[in-house]
């Protein structure tokens, strides 16, 4: 998606330690076009793989959320965004944890059985792919769910980052609009998802 | 907004003190067109109150990112979203905390002040209206960025709630799209927005 990658080379900067700030755009502050944007791009990527038939996006909160609506609103699909925290409203939810490398210890994820089912085919939408392991534990919770999984797509791949080969076991189509290939320095570079 | 008042008296579940359940559309689940209808309501309703030139939205996460979304993309312009965990990306960040009663003890809300400046006119949006806590900590971030806050938007106010009233000090109209005006045993009483 040219327009992603534009902005990521214009205005994302590296912070040293793998870690990527594109907060204007992504994780603070939202463009909307922009975000539309990411949400057509998504379908017509997954569509030209010929994954039809989608009938709900899910994600995690909490950068998730907009692309993930954006995908949405582009398939006319609901979206579902795993919580991480239980809401009090939630007791029934299951669960799955996600390790992380930069917060330290694992994140919990909570979805809602009630919210995806056996007669859903779904599609995994987040922000970035770095280790993979969000995506993978939403995956598993989709399983339980007994729904079928029909692909991932990211905003921002890091190449550099084992995410795309810990999510080959999965066996669907794992797609992302930019390409962040290296970060150094203060220098990103950036190309065409893949 | 009809619609959203329908689809609470549908399916919304009150779950005892104070708790309403809404997790089909608004906390958990999203519908696309129900979101964006949100988002057209809240701009013609500020609209129809003179408040013009807005230049930015401004919500918490995690709920308030999909309402607040929709009324940046009906109105053109970008979002920002208040984090709740600072992210190692935004050191500079201004910090308000939120009491928080139904989590108990305060909320941190991060904003970057790179994101929201003294040409800012801004409406805030969220998704619920209770106690004004997290609003009024939001109001007083946009202050300190030396923005202009224009008006505060809610989808669901709970005007049992004294959130209103919390809120009259900021001085700015207090635009809500439904109304729930009792939550008791499974019943859910709920009208039009004020």
């Amino acid at each position: 998606m040219e327009t992603l990658v534009r902005r990521i080379r214009q205005e994302g900067r590296s912070l040293g330690q793998g870690i990527l700030k594109v907060d204007g755009f992504i994780n603070h502050r939202l463009e909307p076009a922009l975000t539309l944007e990411m949400g057509r791009a998504f379908a017509a990527r997954f569509g030209a793989l010929g994954v039809t038939d989608v009938s709900k996006v899910v994600t995690a909160e909490v950068s998730g959320i907009a692309p993930a609506l954006a995908t949405g609103v582009a398939l006319g699909v609901p979206v579902v965004y795993a919580r991480k925290k239980r809401p009090v409203t939630m007791p029934d939810a299951l669960i799955s944890y996600a390790p992380s490398r930069t917060k330290g210890g694992v994140t919990p994820l909570y979805l809602s059985p009630e919210y995806v089912g056996a007669d859903d085919r779904v599609l995994l939408i987040d922000d970035f792919l770095a280790s993979g392991q969000t995506i993978l534990a939403l995956a598993e919770l989709i399983g339980r769910c007994g729904a079928a999984l029909l692909g991932v797509g990211c905003a921002v791949e890091k190449t550099f980052e084992p995410g795309r080969e810990t999510l080959s076991g999965l066996g669907v189509p794992v797609v992302s609009l930019a390409a962040v290939t290296a970060l150094s320095g203060a220098g990103v570079r950036v190309e065409n998802g893949r």
